[in-house]
């Protein structure tokens, strides 16, 4: 009895693990909205009503396929804020031009605009993938290189925004020589004095 | 005859503009991706037929529609850097945070992932929307404010990518107090000697 449930538990791991595999391999082929669950059901074998059993919607499955996208960095500690900005953002450059989240990443943010579960999601994977720099920015403001009164956040959108800019926007290439002038950048901004 | 001719014209062109409008309306709605042609048929009235006779494809129909999503602003001339990019970032928050096509903009970016005739109309958008910037970088160029050695391709990185970040990646509201605090930021690394 025991084994018997081992083994439908195994089978149902099996489904489950086959469905995800399809719906990961749509969603990267096609974007969030070219995820069609009579094709998953098609291509992997599993029933829609078992599908359906797993996942109560299309927007659940979605959200289980998505946050199997995001390789999160470890937080660098190099001992300074312009070595660890450096490091993050080049490893950032590069899953930008390679990974295979980032041309999945637009389907995401266009369906966040409509769909308010995916929303949620897509806040969700943002913060996962933002941790390592506010645990950088914690760092230099405990060295002292980041004045107390400046608001991290601000940093944050100058650090990445410009990566995500080329990425998706200008579609430029984002060279090291970039990298390296942003975290300058940041550098300098964090320990200015404010204006105001 | 002529009165006939011009009966035709107008006939064509109203039906066009009806065609714009609904493609418009849909994809204001919906996203790139929930354009049917089918729809913008039914409840503009238009006949299929006639609508490929003037748009050869879905996609030269949505380029057109797409095309009308720009509202480019005048570049300001106020004297300084600081200024102009102050006014210019301001305009473009607002628009962030306001306008029908920042809502869009999403769609045509996953879309240009797949579409090489989307992407050259992103590109085209991108170009459009970005030109006054390039006119108050040269301004200030010329008024020495921006060192000659500077690539102003990462200053507008660097100015525009902060407020896409907040509009779609963080979805964090776009202050004055920001978007000042970004003006501040292009200016000092603007006439900052490079450290390499």
């Amino acid at each position: 009895m025991a084994k018997t449930f081992k083994n439908m538990d195994k089978r149902v791991e099996r489904s489950k693990a086959a469905v995800l595999r399809e719906t990961y391999r749509q969603l990267s082929k096609n974007g969030i909205s070219g995820v069609s669950i009579d094709v998953v059901s098609r291509t992997s074998g599993v029933s829609k009503t078992t599908i359906y059993r797993h996942w109560p919607s299309r927007s659940a499955l979605l959200i289980d396929a998505c946050s199997r996208l995001a390789s999160v960095p470890m937080a660098p500690d190099t001992g300074s804020l312009r070595g660890d900005l450096c490091k993050l953002l080049k490893e950032l450059a590069s899953q930008l031009e390679t990974a295979n989240w980032s041309a999945v990443y637009p389907s995401i943010i266009d369906a966040a605009e409509r769909d308010s579960e995916i929303r949620i999601m897509q806040a969700a994977l943002h913060k996962a993938f933002m941790a390592p720099f506010g645990t950088v920015f914690n760092l230099a403001k405990n060295r002292g290189e980041i004045r107390s009164n400046k608001a991290t956040t601000a940093l944050l959108a100058t650090s990445v925004g410009p990566l995500f800019y080329r990425r998706w926007f200008s579609r430029e290439k984002i060279d090291g020589q970039f990298v390296e002038a942003i975290a300058e950048t940041i550098v300098q901004t964090a320990y200015a004095r404010s204006t105001k």
